[in-house]
């Protein structure tokens, strides 16, 4: 089963696809995919609502025809993430090992679809890529004492790209989020699968390519802090609610990494990432 | 003119108090305080309907008695923050002084009243107080070009406090965020005052006590970056969209910057602030 939301920006409407590939209208059950809709027991509904045939077959919008694909959630109250989770990308990148997460923050409104264009920012010479694990959050996670408990809290899972750009995030002064939170820096999607049908989350292949070159290549097994750690340990430090989105780090591959001349994004790239059965996003940037 | 919000977390009414002192309903003209509302002129026709007697008057809640007062904006999309913005906290800190703005951000939903218990963290023992000018977007902001346009998009000022966790801020690896974004850390209030009236708001005192300690005595004037200069010049990273909160920093005498042993926060501490013509905070802080 997969959550989407379907049609122009601002103005999306709830899908889901079943397991047969069927895609079926989500409106008799929500307007939007919502937090309020996900801690509402959502992906429960909808399954049942699925297996009883309440939920209308729609016309497939196909790859890159008909409706464009928006992200799989609304707006989240707040975008949280991870920084150098994954130890080869620690090490490309120069930092130390992380003894504990580390967070920093995305704006919520940098979301945009998987399929959108993104925007090099204008003056931008250092905009870069990251695939990423995004997890959607289903309940409040506040103060969560094991893992058990942190796992409880997910609805379900997408692929994030944590577009970033490297100057301002660490050569203009102050903390990373100059560099993260630039329009359109968070493609999410194509869609949301929920916790229950992912399988093992920390054994999944993350890849993504530039202009049909291979760049990351990791897997979840590979993260420095699981899942189920980085839900609990941001529940020490703020409040998780439903509809939030926490991107969980990228692998080695990024162009800050690379040798020089580092191959940085520029209006034109084409960016592709996928995760394993989360499906996969395309980008062509543009110029702010 | 003053806007502001009545009654229970998450089911505040608007209200405006007139210049003579009175209070009225603002539910005639809206039904919360939104960027919509701001964006769409919400200030002017705030003001007109006042003039015409359009809004019935409403009993007065008086200053800790009736109606709990609300932040007087709904949940904003961002909460962006700039950090070290005054000469002589930058000092106290120890910090070097920024080049160019330090932004950060704080998680959107630590948005509470003015008079809203704030909950000391668990296992915190560095919570910190810092009084703030809080700007509120009315408009659009995107790459703007001088002072004059960034100063078009403030709807108005209201009293911030950017409560913050020192150890978890600078202690705990990564950015300043995991210290900043903790439940009820961000206070806003008593009340919106539109830009047109608050005359020059590089001008205005700002104090803050503890117990009736005081420790905070500063005058915005002390910005190391201006009002204008910051929403000019965060507009460069990203989108400001009317709604949106900032934080534009904070002047000497917080408890990171006395002598040891310094004076954090615990239950049980009272803390009050205020601005000049924006209105006068009090909180009890509780523990989490």
């Amino acid at each position: 089963m997969q959550l989407l939301r379907l049609g122009d920006p601002g103005s999306e409407a709830p899908a889901v696809r079943a397991g047969d590939g069927t895609l079926h209208d989500l409106r008799p059950l929500t307007a939007d995919i919502t937090g309020a809709f996900l801690a509402a027991d959502g992906l429960a509904r909808t399954a049942a609502a699925l297996a009883a045939g309440e939920l209308p077959v729609l016309a497939d919008p196909g790859d890159g025809s008909g409706l464009r694909v928006g992200a799989p959630i609304a707006q989240p109250g707040k975008i949280v993430c991870i920084g150098l989770n994954y130890r080869d990308h620690a090490e490309e990148t120069g930092a130390e090992l992380p003894a504990e997460p580390v967070m920093f923050m995305k704006a919520p409104d940098t979301l945009v679809g998987p399929y959108d264009e993104v925007l090099v920012p204008r003056r931008s010479v250092k905009t870069d890529w990251e695939v990423e694990l995004g997890v959607i959050i289903g309940r409040t996670a506040r103060y969560l004492e094991d893992h058990e408990s942190a796992l409880a809290c997910v609805a379900g899972y997408a692929v994030s790209h944590d577009v970033s750009e490297r100057e301002f995030q660490l050569e203009r002064g102050g903390t990373w989020d100059k560099g993260k939170s630039c329009e359109t820096f968070n493609p999410l999607g194509p869609y949301l699968v929920p916790a229950s049908e992912v399988g093992d989350v920390q054994s999944l292949s993350l890849k993504l390519s530039v202009n049909g070159v291979a760049r990351q290549d990791g897997s979840t097994k590979n993260m420095i802090f699981s899942v189920a750690e980085c839900i609990r340990y941001l529940s020490q430090f703020l409040v998780l609610r439903p509809g939030d989105l926490i991107n969980t780090g990228t692998p080695a591959g990024v162009a800050l990494g690379q040798a020089e001349p580092k191959p940085y994004l520029r209006a034109g790239d084409v960016v592709e990432l996928e995760i394993e059965g989360l499906g996969r996003q395309r980008q062509t940037f543009g110029q702010a």
